[in-house]
């Protein structure tokens, strides 16, 4: 292959300044400004800036993205006021709206219906199943006691292995097993907790079957790793109050026809994956952004999300809607595998202020205060789609965000607002009209 | 319900310095300190600062994100240097490492297969369904005039409205039935126009039923707003070689064996949803971090791809691996409805940086990008996977990261180093292993 300057080797190796020069070098048009702009992102406390860049590989500079705040957020009769990270505008609005309109309603009830996490050892059996299982229990007992060191420290928080499963998946896959294993982990996701014993796990196994049993080389483990899918790591939140006290809505619409469109708009999400799709990446607006707020893994709480949807086979609604003798009820129930020590929890300066901010809650009150917020946005969204529709509130927002960008005065805004009501909205169309009205 | 000083009116209207006194003082115990730690991520430019804290709503500060690049990415010929932004360590580095792997062996190789994006309008029809069917063509006629002034500068650019169905859902839900109209939103994501359109739609159609047909109250709308899933936007990234080039891996693993073991890993996934979620985890870390790094909508990203891995009923992987004829195939399908303009990825500072730096690209030219860095993500995961581990890499990283934070010296950290690798890494045993050095 043709080595050019865009290729480059023992990269991650440079050290940052040389990393960006040959970065603005040869990708940009323009490398001293694009140097200069990169630079100003930067923490202007060289140590805070190094820890920030410790976090990921390559780290260039950071990568802003909006700090807000939900305030108003009564939980379990405890109020908070939610730290909110996106950068998608009208998602910290609608989260504060719903917030505020259910607080004069008893605020979000919560139930954590389970905390246990998941973890696999998957591998291969050359040999007689029979031996396998003849052997499995004395197995698991040198397992289990080859990751009593790991394990120990966190028995003491109250955590530890729980179940302990040999599953036969030879019907899928020739010869293929797994040891399916729980864990409970306290306050931390346990991520690493997990991994350690399941790597372990696989050591212990493998020397266990070729010293102990007439297949030496039966057992090849493929992998050692946690599973991101923990359906039994679930919490409730719900809303609910009498019908009549939903009051009125915009466009004159009353509340019983409020809670029957409602209750149509759920059911549409749980019975269309194209609809439930939306319906769950708009509950997501309102669980990543605390998530990546409070220093855990959207990804991880994305990826089992978007699986438990899909437990009966066919991708339906994380929330519910029942009208029942003049009750309207709407609850989300969610896995959420969060932590709140370990990992970027303590060590993101802004994740820690943001735990602060609720008042350092445990892992199954944050798993609370996230899906509270996940079922706030999922209303919000819900009855704007119902009433005004979403474009309104968006648009206006997304209009405000391209003004800014051009820098337009105070004048020019109120009278691009008020230009825009009933028109399409664009960077172009917006730069169009602040020129046409400079002219003139 | 009684007032506190933790609950409060009129929050959003609220100047940002006032929004962040009120926060300070009610919920933390040093409001000084808090606010000065705040006020030190703003960016020092006001004007700069002001169009950051335009994306959301009431933003007290920015949360920093690593800002890394993965250099060495030979995709369909061209080099690419990939920005991402991830709080995740070792996330950059795999895909770094996986680039330059695959740039030796030919790089990545995508293909579109489809850019179709999906909108809704649901409503229920109380009539006699054949008066909807008989009047259905007419009123698609004024539903489509009717949005014209939206839809003729799309179309300029070579998009707009595809096809326009009304589906029948009534076995499903009483009366509920459902448009589904398909656009083209060539570089733009889409989601401003094709809601706009939709909101349109649903007027229309209210209208032209009250008017042309006896049923005057028959049509209900429920709501229109676009689908996150769109499985026919969908792009392809691939890797393949020749066994034998692959080389050979740690812990003396040679070609053949770690192709397929690495089927094995990938097959399990394809069985077993416990671990498709934690595969496909894998593979939004990597898809993920270009998505925000450009401007797009991760949670629009995710919910689609978990949707689709989905398809067939049972979640699954959404990567493959075939071994035939000697040569060694890998690749992933993935729906990406992501945009080069409109949205934030103009707006945003650094997103407009990411997208030069990939010297804008079209927005099928970004699904490629994003593809071959997730399939690059995954084929990092599962080379670690089956040969030493996660664990290793992880904790060599958090290891680095408690230790910046508990601002060890050069020495501790050689000496840290030495000592954690054969025990447990927390931020406890960290603190107190330096405890014990400085002691010493």
């Amino acid at each position: 292959m043709k080595q050019d300057n865009k290729t480059i080797s023992g990269f991650s190796s440079m050290r940052k300044r040389d990393k960006i020069k040959w970065l603005v070098e040869n990708f940009f048009k323009d490398p001293e400004s694009v140097m200069h702009e990169l630079k100003s992102y930067w923490h202007k406390n060289d140590e805070q800036q190094k820890i920030l860049d410790g976090f990921s590989e390559n780290t260039i500079s950071n990568f802003p993205m909006p700090f807000g705040v939900a305030p108003n957020f009564v939980i379990d009769g405890k109020t908070y006021c939610v730290p909110m990270v996106i950068e998608e505008s009208s998602v910290v609005a609608a989260a504060s709206a719903a917030a505020k309109f259910w607080m004069k309603r008893g605020g979000f009830k919560t139930e954590i219906i389970g905390t246990e996490k998941l973890g696999q050892v998957h591998f291969l059996w050359h040999g007689d199943p029979s031996i396998l299982f003849t052997h499995f229990d004395d197995a698991k007992k040198v397992m289990l006691a080859d990751v009593e060191g790991i394990v120990a420290n966190m028995r003491k928080r109250g955590g530890g292995i729980q179940k302990f499963e040999l599953i036969d998946l030879t019907q899928k896959k020739e010869n293929y097993y797994q040891l399916r294993v729980s864990f409970e982990t306290c306050d931390s996701m346990g991520a690493n907790f997990i991994n350690s014993c399941l790597e372990q796990f696989s050591h212990s196994l493998k020397s266990f079957y070729f010293n102990h049993s007439q297949e030496k080389q039966g057992l090849e483990i493929i992998m050692s790793i946690l599973s991101n899918y923990n359906p039994n790591c679930l919490v409730r939140a719900k809303v609910s109050c009498k019908i009549e006290e939903l009051g009125d809505f915009p466009n004159g619409m009353g509340a019983e026809l409020f809670a029957k469109e409602f209750k149509d708009a759920v059911e549409i999400a749980e019975i269309d994956p194209y609809r439930a799709t939306t319906h769950n990446k708009g509950i997501f607006n309102g669980i990543d952004a605390v998530v990546i707020a409070t220093g855990n893994d959207f990804r991880a709480i994305e990826a089992c999300g978007h699986t438990f949807a899909n437990k009966s086979g066919s991708y339906s609604s994380l929330s519910h809607c029942r009208i029942e003798g003049g009750n309207f009820e709407f609850w989300l129930d969610i896995p959420l595998a969060v932590g709140t020590v370990g990992g970027l929890t303590n060590l993101h300066p802004i994740a820690k202020r943001s735990l602060e901010m609720l008042e350092n809650p445990s892992a199954k009150e944050l798993m609370s205060i996230i899906a509270a917020t996940g079922l706030a946005q999922n209303f919000a969204a819900l009855r704007s789609l119902i009433t005004t529709g979403i474009q309104k509130g968006h648009m206006k927002m997304h209009l405000l965000n391209i003004l800014n960008h051009l820098k337009a005065t105070e004048s020019q805004i109120k009278s691009a607002t008020d230009h825009f009501q009933d028109k399409v909205i664009s960077f172009n169309s917006v730069r169009d009209f602040l020129k046409t009205t400079t002219l003139n």
